[in-house]
């Protein structure tokens, strides 16, 4: 597993979620005559099937994080250098920006907007906090590789509707909605308090995996072959990205 | 497997699935515009994709009971013992009391309501018995453990629909939504009958699977390692918590 | 696997399908406010998730057939005694009525009505003999028995929207909607005319899925232990029930 | 596997296919009130489910490609000859538009119709092409056979709402529309755009599988026994067809 590849992987991976969650919400919104629920579970239904259609295509390649959230922990577990992690967060950030481009290319809009759906306050945050917490400990609590694709994607759909704030859960995909005014987006002032919301929750998902799924020794990981890690049975392995075993 | 451990992960389980079952019914209440249907097609989405994803998580931990009659059921089958059945239940009443909380803080409302809606009478108290009887023949019958995840909530999610009270099928579920006035709630004085007829329909789906799915002994069960549980092909191990074998 | 086993399982199955298939149908019509297509998505949703539960519960008990077309094709396959099939047959047709009335009770109606939905004329048939006969395809060509439950289940889930008549492809089925005056009802004069198209379809799939997967030999199939038919990698194995060759 | 087997597979699963999409489009929009947005959904959700269903039941036989650009990629791969190829197109373009007969048949409708329906211009190629790009990562970076039907599903439900075109991704399948005026319909001068823009979609992909996922050597595949082809862990295998390998 080579860095380059990895880090295209991760960057074609994050353009085609964010085109995904972006571009239901604008045909969402369109088709829906109004009934705001039936454009949420459009924009819900596509966004859980590309999500475990990416983990399972790119997960092998890259970890498939798709998210600068899951790339911190997994650097603090020290799973991958910070080096590392500065590449895939600023890959992730770029290609799911490029994302809200493609959308807006697609359906005919200007490729670039500004937001003006407000998402702000405690509740929302709270909201945020929780999804993020939830992503992390399905990340790092799966027991076997190839769950990780299903339990990320539903746990992301449920929170789509269980948490107020449609659950963004990742600050890439957060940043790349600011640059568009349709459905899923979100004003850029109220960028920075889901983003933190967003890194506290991981913290927290983080503390809390550590106690409840403590079978994964994050500092004991023994080099390995890159096709063994796709086939790890210890929680948490499937998304960690492999990055760091491969450079001696 | 350590019984704090369990503890644990029954109660954060419980919390994320009761956030789940009443947010959702807020969001989709809110947003359909009045089409009951479209909120009821949202919060079954979302409550079938968070149970498929907590059972897939906590099950290897605490066996995801994630209810009092399934708890219930297998302390009958001294699959655990009556202290440990009182610990789960209580932390599984408390867990889903504090997702109603934590779901009312996420969407901005009283953190503890009263609900108005009433569900009574013997239609809906048979339903309530199907619903569980039919669940308990899924935790006891499935062969494989990776099966439980998906059949556990494709069948709430089918009984949501064609049992006439919607499936709480939950005791500690039950509680919970009586404290929450939205789409998901039910009176606190409905909550009596609703409870019985779950546990009616629990020992009925218990007399019947031992009639069904008889390669299950409940009596003769050899002690083992807390990661084969997870992989055990008898019926019905996956949900069983495997915590009586733990302690000797 | 013992008969009266098969038969309860059969039955209980049956008695399952159908309450599901006819109160989720009075569930999404009563919701859906007039929407016929949302109150369908809900049908189609509830049908989908039991009939793969059921297929994983029952399967491994008695074939989990729950449908007269398909054991009639096991026992012209020689897969099953024509005795058996007679049995099967009664229990499948007594278990859907019984489901009629079931979902009736829940939803407080007459426990039998007499449908007056018009299902009838040569699109129609047209329409159930297609989806019956994919139906015998799926049955007879999936290579893995875990492949069974999902693989049924999205066929028929497709096939209620692309067909004309909703794809009952199950003459049980049908008998029992003619006891519901509902959304999933049909008149009584118009079951015959469904029955046969149903069986020729079944025929037609017999006879193709002979000459596309000929590598599943219906007269030369070995005697072997119950528990082997759930793992067999044959063709069609999944559903066949296995009870002939408990007979010696 | 022999040919005449595989051409029969791959007509069966043209004609299945196409008789969904256009049929559960017709279905949707008679029944959706004019919610187009609900209609869509139902149009999603019988593709999907079909389309997983005809992979995994045709893919052993025939590689289940059901799509002209997929055949063409495998035939540059070097997986299948170009006679292959050239049969495998022509019965998947006869099979899609008996698809839209058989759908018109049991809707009741005239057999052929010419669709109004305009699709054109920039926008609605690009998006033609990134559903097309998308299918052939999904289709050569997949891992394990029993992965295919999912992801290839999930991805085009995915893409029938985040691209603008609803993701025809398919030139038999967009032929077989133009003989239909109705919701999946496109009009016939819009065709060739369409198709143009899937055939450079299908060659980007291929480029970039090339690059991402290296270990699925085209050039050097060794001959194997048909039922290998199921089970073989390079990616990109479960679709490929075998054709080739079978045939000195």
């Amino acid at each position: 597993m080579s860095m380059p590849r990895s880090l295209a992987a991760e960057g074609i991976g994050s353009l085609l979620l964010s085109a995904t969650v972006i571009g239901s919400g604008i045909m969402g919104e369109r088709l829906a005559a109004g009934n705001l629920a039936v454009a949420l579970l459009a924009n819900t239904a596509a966004t859980v099937a590309v999500l475990a259609v990416l983990i399972a295509l790119f997960g092998p390649v890259s970890g498939a994080h798709l998210n600068p959230a899951i790339s911190l922990v997994q650097a603090l577990r020290r799973k991958m250098t910070w080096g590392a992690f500065l590449s895939y967060g600023i890959v992730q950030i770029v290609g799911c920006c490029a994302g809200a481009v493609l959308a807006h290319a697609m359906f005919g809009r200007a490729l670039l907007e500004s937001s003006l759906h407000a998402r702000t306050g405690v509740s929302q945050w709270l909201a945020e906090a929780v999804a993020t917490c939830g992503l992390l400990l399905v990340v790092m609590g799966h027991r076997r590789a190839e769950d990780a694709p299903w339990m990320v994607a539903g746990w992301i759909g449920a929170a789509y509707w269980f948490t107020a704030s449609t659950a963004f859960a990742n600050p890439a995909i957060t940043l790349a909605r600011s640059l568009s005014d349709s459905f899923a987006g979100i004003r850029p002032q109220d960028v920075p308090g889901f983003i933190v919301a967003q890194l506290i929750g991981a913290l927290v998902g983080l503390a809390v995996s550590r106690q409840l799924f403590p079978s994964a020794p994050a500092q004991a990981t023994p080099r390995r072959a890159p096709h063994e890690c796709a086939s790890d049975r210890e929680p948490g392995t499937a998304l960690q990205g492999c990055v760091r075993q491969r450079r001696p």
